[in-house]
């Protein structure tokens, strides 16, 4: 028996209810991971707060990026990165999934989300933005590029990786962080939280060649 | 006992041998989503990449987008998006991570990833780019905007999405989809793939109020 598919078209998806609509557009894609961006204002307030939009930008030079919408609680995060140039990113991991999550809510500028949720702020060397001392893998970035996006009015942020910290025992013999060790969570959608297993490592693909499992 | 931590500052990013530093470099991002991009050439010859890098751009209207490398195989995939306007993004299953992570082979013009990899096209109503019939999440794109990254020379691609095909029972009552239910794959790094289960949904998460599991 054919298993029963469902298709949306552009004009279905017109005709959706808006908060499903944003939950079906949010989950298709698939499993993203989940990370708390810290940052300081120029009041030396510390903020933080949740992003499953954060990705690899490129390894040479070092870079990584997140979407900041132009609309949205984060803003804080943005309008922060601007002032000082700085911000941490820090995996979440399943363990404090619940206190990174309540990091979305709307707090006002003089509450700080660190104290608000319980988490720890924490520093390293000369930087200033605060890294999350629960998170297992905590990084330090500088203000590389504002990437604007025309077609919604979103904003590809771009940093610059100038530190790394993380578990001696969390790295892999191929110089990789290992994401199941530090036990680092996935988002889907808007607020589902999922944990991982490996299930596979190959081989460097080439034409004509079977993949062998490392 | 305090755990044994690594830190790795700008200046020691710079002594790591070439291979380990990008491995390490791409692992920090966490889990990222496993999708093939599938294009068609104006020859009607059909491309098919694994992508890690795809992500949500927004609910309104629908976009989603990807990274493209200046220097990668997946260069096809551009050319082809820049001649025909289309393309499509499918969910890896973890069924299928072999075929998937095959195609980054560097075939030539006029090998089909397709049929070297063994995954098979499909087409939906008037929209030529192929979707892969065995990812049980198939979403068509048509390009709206091409944000160059002047950083490293990369280009976030973007595309309008125009339709969406996925199995009734893998829709949840929000309206996502359920990536559990499909089996869709995660990767960390280059080459490393996992399959995740849910953990927890929690609520909207509002100021001095507890989240609610749902």
């Amino acid at each position: 028996m054919e298993t029963e598919t469902l298709i949306f078209r552009e004009e279905d998806l017109n005709q959706i209810e808006s908060r499903r609509k944003t939950n079906l557009i949010n989950s298709l894609s698939g499993f993203k991971s989940a990370n708390l961006i810290g940052t300081r204002n120029l009041e030396n307030q510390y903020n933080l707060a949740i992003f499953s939009s954060v990705i690899h930008i490129g390894a040479n030079p070092p870079l990584m990026g997140f979407i900041q919408r132009p609309d949205s609680v984060e803003r804080h995060t943005f309008e922060n990165i601007l002032a000082t140039n700085e911000f941490t990113i820090n995996a979440v991991s399943t363990n404090f999934i619940e206190k990174a999550h309540q990091t979305a809510a709307r707090y006002s500028r003089s509450e700080s989300e660190f104290e608000m949720v319980g988490l720890t702020p924490t520093l390293l060397d000369h930087f200033s933005a605060p890294f999350v001392k629960e998170a297992q893998l905590q990084i330090g970035l500088q203000l590389a590029e504002i990437v604007p996006i025309t077609s919604n009015n979103t904003i590809l942020v771009i940093g610059k990786i100038i530190s790394i910290k993380f578990p001696k025992k969390a790295l892999n013999s191929d110089g990789s962080i290992s994401h199941t060790f530090i036990q680092s969570a996935s988002i889907t959608g808007l607020d589902t939280y999922h944990q991982a297993e490996k299930i596979a490592q190959f081989s460097y693909a080439k034409p004509h060649q079977k993949l062998s499992k490392l």
